[in-house]
């Protein structure tokens, strides 16, 4: 286990029934509330019509900046910055994923600066006291509701860039498994991917092998994220099943997975997100598409860790390290197929011949993200496995 | 899975060379410090001299409260108190394993107020602004560097109470595998019992048999904690061994093993909390005396549960639940054995005769804990199996 600091702040309000303490919860921070929100979906499952009474009956003046998109956009974060200044908000809460989360903690952080947003994400200004942030959870998956990081589209530059900042953990984030029985089915699995992505990521790119405690806490919520999202995509309304999926998917990425690990990283993420900053592809489709091809290229390199995965996640008993890796990683890959989320480039409908564009781009995210190792040929060397 | 709020603020510093951290870390705090620690055992090793240079690096000045007991006592809390009111003191600084914090969080709660501290444990008074408290953790075992509880010995009136307040989480909590190097062999048995007893305690009593998500957190704890028992015992110096009980042991009380779980109860630290009480064993060698009688007293009653645990901890896969369920408890009791811990009140050189005394003290507690189903003729009843 290598050295580590964890410093998790964030308060998780869970369980049904939960939504109506957002205003208390809100309102501490301030009564003037920049209210943060994609489409009309909250509207339609009451969620929308829950938070703003809640708010209002804590007396909270509240300041709408509906319409973030999945991959939320960075002019959208910025019409969000500028309306929190124009009406001095002291407090952001935001209701959705993790599109809508990461846009709101972007604008936590620009709200109280002179410069542009942009400039945390590439690097060349750090945060400083940024608002507050509460949030209502509506969909499993990114794990932004109770960690620091977020990520936003430039679609200037073509560039989905990301960054984390210790003050940016949300002060409260409210998760009620209801508010997510309306999320469809192809997006239900796109999230299960995503949370699998995260523990994926630490687990395969540990610079050490040796930390039993953290493997058997990622073994398990990756069995559980399938294992829920099964249960929830026979049935969208299955309470407990979309309250595992919920929790396993925030427990993937609040710290605790990634601590004593030493430095890893999101290779996995590194070439997706190139992929949907030029296609605009759901962020868990595009790794589903990814994954398989990633950890063929990688098995080879670490095989007794995709041997004890295949192991401890899909019972794979027999073989060599590398068949036994070989197994899990097309035990995943069926998974992936079972639930309907694409397995291959060809899936996105994206063409071979854009493989060289999408490495170019990823090469870029690779310099911010400091990850050398990953230059052209070699994530031109993934994708065409992919 | 049940409704749940999970809220844990303590920052963690983990691995070698983190101690002269305390120094900057407490005095955020303020400069008045009152160190609280044991007995002469971490002069020996090194850590005292550790922390006190960083503190005085730090400009911080120290009221040193020695001499915290194992099962530590009311009488010697109150003196605590008395020294830090005297002094002015702004923050606790505790280096030490589960007594010596437990004693330090009564302190930091006790020195702000004029009535006295023992009315917290018997649920008279209630937590206002305590004191802010820093730790170096010395033991691997109880878990109170990460969570708001503690347990004091009221000499007088021979009652062990116990007690959690969300304000008394430690601000930064040090845990440097290192540190642990010098607890010897039984010590570091009896930590594990204890890391390990806090899981069982919420895996046999959760209301809520679907917590899928929590119970494979819980029996990769549970694992974790008895194979880097096993490495630590075979070499009192493997640091990783030792990182991993440490960090193992941490995460089995820090709230996570139980959100969402619903009412749990700790029915063995109840009847052990009263032999300790009463003759003043270590804590981890009174629950490996109790935990078997009480499994198997318990394992009729959800024997599902514990064919689980025996499939998922000890790999038993044959006989009906309730004989998995036994070969599971039986594996668990030879594993005390093999670490020299004992499994009966014998073991512990307490006759059979002194069972009434030993349920008397534990019903007292049970009406403090809420724990009304644990009268006398029912702990009798498991007494006479232990």
């Amino acid at each position: 286990m290598q050295n580590f600091v964890f410093h998790n702040p964030t308060k998780i309000l869970f369980g049904q029934g939960t939504i109506p303490a957002i205003g208390p919860e809100t309102i501490t921070f301030g009564q003037k509330v920049l209210l943060v929100y994609g489409s009309g979906s909250i509207r339609r499952n009451g969620v929308y019509q829950q938070v703003t009474e809640s708010l209002q009956k804590s007396g909270a003046e509240i300041v709408e900046h509906p319409g973030v998109q999945s991959n939320p956009l960075l002019s959208h974060t910025r019409e969000g910055i500028k309306l929190a200044k124009q009406h001095n908000c002291q407090v952001v809460c935001a209701i959705g994923g993790g599109s809508v989360i990461d846009e709101a903690k972007a604008i936590c952080a620009g709200a109280v600066v002179d410069h542009d947003v942009w400039k945390f994400f590439t690097g060349k200004k750090s945060v400083t006291a940024p608002l507050p942030l509460t949030t209502v959870l509506t969909l499993a998956a990114s794990g932004s509701e109770m960690n620091a990081g977020m990520v936003i589209t430039n679609e200037e530059t073509r560039q989905k860039f990301g960054f984390a900042n210790k003050k940016l953990y949300p002060q409260t984030s409210i998760l009620d498994p209801e508010a997510t029985f309306t999320v469809p089915a192809d997006y239900t699995a796109y999230g299960a991917v995503d949370a699998i992505a995260h523990v994926l990521e630490f687990y395969f790119t540990t610079q050490d092998p040796a930390t039993p405690v953290q493997d058997r806490l990622m073994e398990g919520l990756i069995i559980n994220a399938m294992e829920s999202c099964d249960r929830v995509l026979a049935d969208l309304h299955n309470y407990q099943g979309r309250a595992d999926l919920m929790w396993a998917a925030t427990l993937a990425l609040n710290g605790l997975t990634a601590a004593g690990l030493g430095k890893v990283g999101f290779p996995m993420h590194l070439i997706e997100h190139s992929i949907s900053a030029l296609y605009n592809v759901p962020h868990g489709a595009g790794l589903s598409a990814i994954i398989p091809g990633w950890m063929r290229y990688q098995c080879p390199r670490t095989p007794e860790r995709f041997a004890r995965f295949a192991e401890r996640v899909f019972d794979v008993r027999s073989g060599s390290p590398a068949e036994r890796g070989a197994h899990g990683i097309t035990a995943l890959e069926a998974w992936f197929q079972k639930i309907n989320s694409p397995t291959s480039l060809h899936g996105l409908t994206i063409p071979a011949k854009d493989i060289p564009r999408i490495a170019d781009n990823a090469v870029a995210l690779a310099k911010v993200w400091r990850m050398p190792d990953y230059d052209s040929d070699r994530i031109q060397a993934i994708l065409a496995i992919c």
